[in-house]
């Protein structure tokens, strides 16, 4: 038995959740529904704009291993974070679920904080993040652990971090150490943008050494530029083992082994989408981890993102295994 | 017309906010429903027990002046926080709910950092705080500007502020500078063990100083050391103009001018009950700043408690003044 069942390498970050209208995304040019990054000076001039707000950790891998390491699961989380306040809450709160967290913390020799999403909850349960990277972006391939890599059942690699040059070294290595354990590879896509900035290495990625790929419906068209979902699924389906794909209010669809299902989504009241993809990624491992049928793994997404979506932040409030215990 | 209406000061501190077992708090040695002030390296130790957090900006006074000032009141906040993240945190949220907050942050020449409480929230929503004070405890009277508190209606000062020798000074600078200009001073008692801590100092206070008293049954019970709560409100209506003293569930009574109004209390779902006299106090303020009757104050008093217990953290997160409409 491995040590690990998952390591999720990612952009850590701490989110600044404030609930705006949808007027303030207007006025201060913020992409509703997406993931735009921004520098200190944008951050420091969007955040003095913003009401009062609530700190909570975040990071979309993080979130993911934060949700797994909840259920049970052994899991450990690799990115970067600065020895200050946000760097410590960060490790906080990972480690307080359970998950292992020793990538080394800048210090005070680089300018960069600890990066920090700011998120803007519309009425409507919509998140838009403006993310000021900090030093989440200079994960490089030094901080990969190949023994703790080639001691994990999965890597879970987040789509984000394709957003540094060094990363791409970093996730080369992850995954040369994955492999040469016989590890599997699961990558999610982030965000539309961030796949419309990296299609070329996302798609030589997915193409060469995915086994499981996330996505949401708008990142699956965009990566093959394809006309229809049921184009871009199919194009996906023939390259990567498994390929769960979320829906938003449609639920997800799930295609593996030449077969498809479709997972309805759980009827949940929008508070605050953030976290939805990063918790359907948790469920659907936590299923795969429990040797659970595709379609029992897609239910366990959409339980898990359900239950993110019905709360402020991103990491998961109750025991998602109770939530789990009639699948 | 003054510049401000009320000008609240006191500890300056972030929450961090979890939800525990109470198993936690026997475990370790944590007074269940009351605020121990605790040194960094215990700080250090609980927060490594404590489950994932949340970081939201507290302190009694600085909930009370956010309270208003979403209220639509002129208000300041004076209270220390460093220069660091939880500082700025801190400094944000007060200021986008539209309250000044101008006392100098303490550099880097202290090696306090910004205060912060560790609230255990036990699923009966009740909230047991562990307070490492930081640099709040270093309030002075240089950070009292007398010509800003000489241009408020009202002082609300925070009884959590007496534990610190240099705080009395400030509290007396601010009194002496208040009455100069014919304004009024409030003081809230904040918590038993407090007024336990500074009896002859809260009780000289109240006799020559203070027209508004606000406090819960076990303080006030505790302030005189009386035998019932009737004997002690007694006690506060013949020293303070008006007394307003929270009761829980059984709501509120109010005495002035030789009258006594018990105001029940709004029923709601115990969540979190961080912030719930907070709230109270500002509630109450509002009343008094709209020249409503003494029982609208209390009823808004008690309205704004119940928002404040409904949900996790002690800053409003919906519009007062919607909830205050029919009052």
């Amino acid at each position: 038995m491995k040590q690990f069942q998952v390591i999720g390498i990612g952009n850590a970050m701490v989110d600044v959740l404030a609930r705006t209208p949808d007027e303030f995304l207007t006025e201060h040019g913020i992409g509703k529904g997406v993931m735009q990054l921004i520098d200190k000076a944008r951050a420091t001039e969007l955040y003095a704009g913003l009401g009062p707000a609530r700190q909570i950790s975040g990071g979309s891998a993080a979130n993911t291993i934060a949700g797994l390491a909840g259920l049970g699961a052994r899991t450990a989380y690799v990115g970067k974070v600065r020895d200050d306040q946000l760097g410590a809450i960060f490790a906080h709160d990972l480690r307080a679920q359970g998950a292992v967290f020793d990538t080394p913390m800048s210090g005070p020799d680089v300018v960069q904080e600890t990066g920090r999403c700011l998120v803007c909850v519309t009425p409507d349960g919509e998140r838009s993040m403006s993310t000021y990277l900090g030093v989440s972006e200079f994960l490089g391939p030094d901080d990969i652990d190949a023994a703790q890599i080639e001691d994990s059942d999965w890597i879970y690699l987040e789509g984000y971090r394709f957003d540094g040059p060094d990363s791409h070294s970093a996730f080369a290595k992850a995954i040369r150490a994955c492999r040469k354990a016989e590890g599997r590879v699961s990558l999610t896509l982030s965000d539309p943008f961030c796949v419309d900035r990296h299609r070329d290495a996302f798609r030589k990625l997915v193409a060469e050494d995915v086994d499981l790929l996330f996505a949401n419906r708008v990142e699956m068209i965009s990566l093959y530029e394809a006309d229809t979902l049921d184009d871009a699924l199919k194009s996906a389906a023939a390259e990567v083992s498994i390929v769960a794909c979320t829906d938003g209010e449609n639920g997800a669809h799930i295609l593996s082994g030449g077969e498809r299902w479709h997972i309805p989504a759980v009827p949940t009241e929008i508070v605050d989408a953030t976290g939805a993809g990063d918790l359907f990624a948790a469920g659907f491992l936590w299923g795969l981890i429990e040797g659970k049928s595709m379609e029992a793994c897609g239910t366990m997404g959409c339980l898990a993102a359900s239950e993110a979506i019905s709360h402020i932040g991103a990491r998961p409030e109750v025991d998602l295994k109770e939530l789990f215990a009639q699948v």
